[in-house]
């Protein structure tokens, strides 16, 4: 795996997100985006080699809305960039982890991603994504 | 802010999670250490500038205990690099947040660390660690 490549932060509201960490990491977002197949508002900071990723939804039975609902805002899950994503499914798989997505889909920024089970990562919800140059 | 130093994540068995977390990023971990004053053990894989640090407590009434008591594993903290730690507790400061060290305390590593308070973050436990070459 070569980096952490976001950090995915399950919140309750975009605006007051936006503007607590403007001040603690002394940067605007660099991007806001909706996500309509997800039901999710996102805002993005970068920090060295990793985005540290917000999303809120007004969803309550989405992904994040549910999460939120749940356990209030928190760190949802850790993505990593790995080079070839779908040898590191194969591998896994083979390791005896299930994914949730195999092949893995195109995602967020037009990457390729895929989540291991968090049934065989206690508990953690960890992301596997791969950039696409190629395929823009 | 220079990187995200390391992901904490507390989580129940260490031996558990080394066994696991050594198939999923295909290196075993590069450190373990017992931390008495915290009760805690740890385990760290690094990917990237990122350290992932997994933390497990035996004693129910440490922080770490209390959290996997309560939620589960889970990832409990995001440490960010700072180049002058004392500077940024003093702007976050200005800017209203709360710090739970001012001064910043020596940590893991050697490191110097504070934490923002969490009241000001809407719950994200956000740590700020500075590297300490000078005073070795």
């Amino acid at each position: 795996m070569i980096k952490v490549e976001h950090i995915g932060i399950a919140i309750k509201n975009i605006e007051e997100v936006n503007a607590l960490y403007t001040k603690i990491f002394n940067q605007k977002p660099y991007k806001q985006e909706h996500v309509d197949s997800e039901s999710v508002d996102t805002t993005f900071f970068q920090v060295g080699q990793t985005k540290i990723e917000f999303l809120a939804s007004e969803n309550p039975e989405s992904t994040i809305g549910k999460y939120v609902k749940k356990n209030g805002s928190g760190i949802h899950h850790i993505a990593f960039e790995v080079d070839d994503i779908q040898s590191e499914i194969n591998r896994l798989e083979a390791e005896g982890f299930n994914m949730i997505y195999n092949p893995a889909r195109i995602g967020a920024d037009n990457k390729l991603v895929t989540f291991i089970h968090p049934k065989g990562t206690d508990g953690i919800l960890i992301e596997l994504c791969q950039e696409t140059h190629d395929f823009k």
